[in-house]
This record gives C-alpha cells, sequence and structure tokens, in this order.
C-alpha cells in the first residue's frame, strides 16, 4: 500500500461474523474468514458455531502460518460486553469509515462486527461505532477487506510465522516454495 | 479514505469473472457485483452467463442509481482481446498491489479480471499485469474491493444519479430516505 497510516499499528483485531448459517454460506463466510486472517485480524468468533468451517481455516494457518483461529460461540453479545476496546459494527447506515478511521487507529484492540442476512437491531446500539466501507449495498466481505486494509496496511510479500509454504510473487505465473527456502 | 490519490481518477473500471457457477457460487458472484459496483467500476463481464444474476444488480441500481451493469459473455478471452487499456489480474500469485498501483493510476481504462475455482492458465499470460492484494489465501471479493478502494477512494455519502433511495449516515441507527428528500 503506498500510504501506510504513520502510527504504529493496533495491537490486535478479532472479527465475529453474527447470523452465519452453515448450511446456506458455507463459501461466503469461509471467504470472511479468509479476508479476516489475510488483512491481519487475529481471529474471528463466529455466531452461531461451525466446526468444518473452523476445521477448514485451521487447515489454511496449518499451510500458510500465523496465528488465526475461528471460535465458535453462542451468544455474541456476551463477546460485546467482554471486548476491552472499541466494537465497530460494520454496516452501510453508519458513519463513513473515512471519519472514523483516526480513532480506530488509536485503538489498542479493535472488534470489527459484521452482520449476515438480518441484523439483530440491538447491535446499533451496544456498538460503539457504526461505521459504512461506502454507502451503498454490498458485501461484508469487501467491507473487513477494505477497512483491515486502510487500517493496517497491506501485507508485504514473505512467509508467515510457522508457515509450509510460501508465495514468490510473479509477474507472470504461479510460484509458491517451502517456507524455510524463501528465508 | 483519509488519503486520497492526488490524480484524477481513471476514467472506467470494468471487472470480468470468469468461471461463475450459477448453480454454485450465486451469493459469492452477488457479493462481487455489488462489491464491483459500490467502489466504482461500471460494468462486470459475467463468465459464463447468468441471467438471474443479472437481473438482481440490475433492481439494485435501480434502486440505488449509477450505470452499473451486467453483461453475460460467453468468450472471455475476446474480452481481455477487446480492451483498450491494462488487463489486471487479481491473484495472490502476483505482484505487490503497491508496486503495481502507480501504473494502474495512470491508465484511462482498466480491466480487472477475478477468477472462480480454477483460473485458465493462459490467463497469466494474456493479462498486463498479475496483481496480488497481499499473497495470503483470500477472496476475490476481498482482492477485488480492496484495490477499486486503494485505486479511486471511498465513495462519499449520497445520492447516485438516479438513485430512488439514499442512505443518510447515522453514528446508532438506520436511515433511508428517498433521493430528491436528501438533495
Amino acid at each position: 500500500m503506498p500510504r501506510r497510516p504513520r502510527r504504529a499499528p493496533p495491537g490486535r483485531i478479532e472479527v465475529l461474523r453474527i447470523g452465519h448459517r452453515a448450511g446456506r454460506d458455507p463459501r461466503l463466510t469461509t471467504h470472511l474468514a479468509l479476508a479476516a486472517r489475510a488483512f491481519g485480524a487475529e481471529r474471528l468468533y463466529l455466531h452461531p458455531p461451525d466446526p468444518a468451517l473452523a476445521d477448514r481455516l485451521a487447515r489454511v494457518a496449518q499451510q500458510w502460518g500465523g496465528g488465526f483461529s475461528v471460535e465458535g460461540v453462542r451468544d455474541w453479545r456476551s463477546v460485546l460486553r467482554e471486548h476491552p476496546g472499541p466494537v465497530v459494527h460494520l454496516t452501510m447506515y453508519g458513519e463513513p469509515l473515512a471519519r472514523v478511521l483516526p480513532r480506530l487507529r488509536r485503538a489498542d484492540r479493535l472488534l470489527f462486527v459484521v452482520g449476515g442476512a438480518k441484523v439483530p437491531s440491538d447491535l446499533y446500539a451496544r456498538a460503539t461505532y457504526n461505521v459504512a466501507v461506502g454507502h451503498q449495498p454490498h458485501s461484508e466481505v469487501a467491507a473487513l477487506a477494505v477497512a483491515l486494509a486502510l487500517l493496517r496496511g497491506l501485507p508485504a510479500p514473505g512467509a508467515w510465522p510457522g508457515a509450509r509454504q510460501v508465495i514468490v510473487p510473479e509477474a507472470h505465473g504461479k510460484r509458491v516454495v517451502e517456507a524455510e527456502a524463501s528465508e
């Protein structure tokens, strides 16, 4: 990313997905989890729990490194109550991200919340910030990825801690090598 | 977005989705199309065609304005051949986005290409740029949204041309009004 935030990035970012439907949303929530991991979150709280999805992401983390995990939760409100930092609900009805971003950059810990098809209305009051990544209908995957990328910058190439394999960027091809071989 | 590119945004951005599976990917491709529209693309070429999805997006554009459309294509290679500008294939194997972004900002027209499950290998050679939005497994929805947001900035609040309704940003609630009422 050409223009990185000047401050150090926040210590920890977690994501809570509310209203996942295991039968209907498997690919969409997988994309959400992958985006959360790829752009710097360290955990996805998944409501309701979906062990198969947690296993899929655990296998990704084994291959590609990093400490990301998926934790199923039955009571999402307790995740909000226990979170020791701002809670950022991503919704197209909220305040523009540009307005809120400087405050998010100052937080040590952040919890992003993304809804599924229908969001319980009390979430708007419980969230510290309701934030819109643009005010057009889009996608929770898009909103989360853009918010994290603007907050943290894009991750640089290179193996993540514990990775078995790593991509070597190529202008016209695919190159994946064992993680040790790239050091 | 706090730091906008200094240059004028490029005139036209289009997106080509290759390998859509209408039966399996409806929600994922809908999210991709919504993200393309929300972050400034004006057209999605969808391969293979999916009229139901094109209709869904047409209804979104009727409600929320703007000129976005979905156009089904049977021969995706001809879309690349006929495109009068750089073709940017988003893939985690490519060059870092940060390295390519200045060149993309100078282009008058851009075609972003995103694959589905399997990408035909000749795409890597046919693309002007193969670009990675991070080199970790993520999501074509995430990659496209982040690339467009970094290229164009986030859209400001306000009704799009021809919109019937518009969101009025709220710190803690939902507010949607008729588009004329907001002017």
